[in-house]
């Protein structure tokens, strides 16, 4: 196994298995895509903010939306770094803000959120985000910077 | 039972019972103060982000305080009206932004979410919250805007 | 003249030359493009936050980011009405919030900022920003919420 | 001239002398108070961003509140290192993000912007900022993070 393929084994084990909150949201890796890694969820009663319109909680939409980021810097992190013995262990990032604009209502069967990293410095990078539906619809996008390293 | 009482109530049932992600969350309401309502919730596996470290995820702190924004506005958006026979139906609002600002490690055995709202117009309120833990440490602030009406 | 001529004319006076602070900044618009309008500023001792460094001020990049999201929802806004006689009056819009993220010193000799409405509703509509240098590094980003209407 | 006030004179030299755009502004130091330093701006033609309501550009709310943040980051930081001897130089600090609420418009003759350092960590420091009019009217809140160190 290469250590690009052991990178993403562990990083979609952790992401998908390892987070508690992760496994609520059903949150799935869609794309180990460098520029662009995705994640997936489908709709289901857990992830519905209003019953009576059957669209998504935006909390469930801001949460999933700070994984992607999450998961975009983590990989672009892991590969910054490829030329180093790679020792099982993700670099420690903590999240300093995170900004949701909610463009539409969240309606459809699964939902692809996709994280872009526009800046990976020493200290802080910053990640874009945004949410489809299965219509290729936008329902949100973001923005959340990061402290890393 | 006065109105006011009636309205807390249906309240009170619609976003501790009739939302399933406020169940996953486990969000109960704390206070039905006018200026500076409260939820609650309690550390528990599922809104954990990081096993090793045993703190909030992310994602929850986001979605609590986005529920703690639209629970503060419906309050005062109930009370604003009061002079009108309420029907039981709560305004429609949708949720236009959310900010978060992440400042300490989400530790602790119960967290409490106030909402403050510092605009409200006909057509955008705009509500402040913070989260604090259950030592009275400040975790996070954030910030959104609502269509009302 | 055509209407949608007499519209860009009104809108550049408008943003050119009716708005002193505007004026202070130097924007001029660079294109009418109604996907991605674009404002220009040059480099000048009234924008630098940073002597030492010869950088752009952070309230600079702010400020400019923020009328570039005002003049691409008021193009969107005034082509959207292009069926209805045009009197001359735009219609009023107000800010809700603004977002910038900050990615690269404000290095170059001029800027080109560009706004991108995402959502054009009846009463909210929302923009992304950004601003680049004259080498074309992306230097912010930014995101704004308007009430429109 | 105890340190405490060089550092103060210097700070006040630097924020209203030295940056080109802070005197574009008219931006005065009204108080050097540790948990909430003031800035004070005059309404002036260069300021006001709709002519016909004579209000202040939202864009100039947007700077000053940057502006008003890295005030109180620098005093704040400078303060914490008291202890050292003081060089004349202050930290270099670089804006990650700046976030603005416009609650009422920006009607008034004078305008006082306050930051307020809610987190100031080694590496990244997060301010909390508003602007109020002569009458102590709300007119916008804002919140900033910045790198620091």
């Amino acid at each position: 196994m290469s250590d690009q393929t052991a990178i993403e084994a562990k990083l979609r084990q952790v992401f998908e298995e390892g987070v508690a909150f992760n496994r609520v949201l059903g949150l799935k890796v869609e794309s180990f895509d460098a520029d662009a890694p995705k994640l997936r969820f489908d709709m289901k009663p857990e992830v519905i903010g209003n019953p009576r319109r059957q669209i998504l909680h935006g909390g469930v939409i801001s949460a999933v939306l700070d994984v992607a980021a999450g998961f975009a810097i983590h990989l672009a992190a892991s590969k910054s770094r490829s030329e180093e013995p790679h020792d099982g262990h993700f670099p420690t990032i903590g999240t300093i803000d995170l900004r949701v604009d909610y463009l539409r209502p969240g309606r459809g069967t699964y939902f692809i959120a996709t994280g872009r990293v526009v800046r990976l410095g020493n200290r802080v990078a910053v990640a874009h985000m945004d949410l489809v539906n299965d219509s290729g619809e936008l329902i949100a996008t973001g923005g959340a910077a990061y402290m890393v390293g």
